[in-house]
């Protein structure tokens, strides 16, 4: 595996699969878990060529103090980034990515981003994120990029923005990894105590509930997410938010009878932000 | 020449030349002339497959009426691009650029997009511009894109649009085409009366006057100004701006003592707003 700063230093690597093969691409912020090496892994299956790029994007965060706080840890992640295929581990400085004069803004706009994290993160968050996204397809100009379902708001975003722009790259979103007590990988999960990560569980048992509610005939939205929210507040886990919104639209659902709908939670453990969310098709 | 009208069928035609050869792009709003087919011709000579592009881009107009008025014949501009050796010409309908549901917007920020053309068409006309020209360059995927020096501000919008989003694609700057009396050529000219016409010839006049008056030693951007603005003047042309700006930063100059200098002008003649410039360089 080759590790490269640079963008030219990454345009050159990348130039023979250029028309010849695919190039796949894993971005990321490093700290590395399960979750991206799945992505990693599925672009190995698919793709004559893997990237995967680790950048802590300070322009998607709300919290100086998230930011700081986010771990950083190079030298593993290099080591699980080869263990699970990727040929080219992009890790360029924040001067390469921004480099002075940069003024450019990619921005959506409407329910997609102003919704959930868009409401929490505030409306700069997203626009972070496709700013960054954007620049890093143009740097690598991938075939399929991997992104996974835990940060579903963000697949709906991206997946947004490379239609509006026509970037001409497909975007595969691989499943949720959970650890065997059913908590979504993340990077945050390693800032939790033992015991705070225990009682992090109830975010996605909070989830199960409210679809096995759905299985069993429930269609009121007000009635799934009460399902779910006594989860939360019997373990007493302070909840950011926790929202029934369609899955395509990210407007709120009152009833759920006609296409899938994200139920989507927010909640802050022992100071840690955790995300986490469920499809919910209705019962044929 | 193929004529196209979808982002699928203009990738379909241009699969072959992906890695293998380099695929030129001449974005055009139609009513083709010869400083287009100047740019396309440069194309053919340095790429392998050439795209024309025509479309009439509606969001970078501020004015309703200028976009209506805005000189549109098809069968002729087809018959033009493949003289000048156009292999591919993308035609697209407004509702293929921006469907339903389209929201992105990019944007850059500071002198560039505010001086000029920003300040007189408003923020939102390069705004429009960046917008539409990603989406082209995410349609296209080319090589190299070609635009004219008559819309100096643009190209240096383009570039640092190009350069913040790590776009792929290398922009070529062509010199202005002139009629031989010096004025620009464009296709808001055709909208001129005989007589508007002859007069407008003082436009690329009046920079040429400063020009001269450049090069025998003046360097107070006042003086420089002054000597185009009595050219103008003396022949009742209504000056909308007429400034002399650093040609990178497009902030004001006050002395022509250190880099080039873009001395720019918009000008309202019989209704047709018209723009021109001249790159000044101090005496050595």
């Amino acid at each position: 595996m080759k590790i490269v700063r640079t963008v030219p230093d990454l345009r050159e690597l990348l130039r023979p699969y250029r028309g010849e093969g695919s190039v796949g691409f894993v971005p990321t912020m490093g700290a590395l878990h399960e979750g991206h090496l799945e992505l990693a892994r599925r672009a190995r299956a698919a793709d004559d060529v893997v990237v995967m790029s680790i950048f802590v994007n300070p322009t998607q965060f709300n919290d100086p103090a998230d930011l700081a706080a986010y771990p950083r840890d190079e030298h593993k992640d290099a080591e699980l980034a080869a263990s699970a295929g990727v040929d080219v581990l992009f890790a360029p400085g924040v001067a390469e990515v921004y480099p002075p004069g940069f003024t450019a803004t990619v921005s959506l706009h409407g329910p997609i981003v102003e919704a959930l994290e868009g409401a929490h993160r505030g409306v700069g968050h997203f626009q972070g994120v496709t700013t960054v996204v954007s620049k890093l397809f143009g740097m690598v100009s991938p075939d399929r990029a991997y992104f996974g379902q835990k940060d579903a708001q963000q697949v709906r975003v991206v997946r947004a923005m490379v239609a509006d722009l026509n970037i001409p790259t497909e975007i595969v979103v691989v499943p949720t990894v959970r650890e065997p007590d059913g908590m979504a990988m993340s990077s945050r999960n390693r800032r939790l105590s033992p015991f705070e990560r225990a009682r992090a569980a109830h975010i996605s048992a909070a989830l199960w509930e409210a679809e096995v509610a759905v299985a069993n005939g429930i269609v009121d939205a007000g009635a799934v997410v009460q399902v779910a929210r006594k989860v939360l507040s019997d373990n007493a886990i302070d909840v950011e938010y926790l929202e029934l919104v369609d899955a395509d639209t990210f407007l709120p659902v009152r009833v759920l009878v006609a296409g899938p709908a994200l139920l989507a939670v927010a909640a802050v453990i022992g100071g840690v932000r955790l995300i986490d969310n469920v499809v919910l098709h209705p019962r044929a």
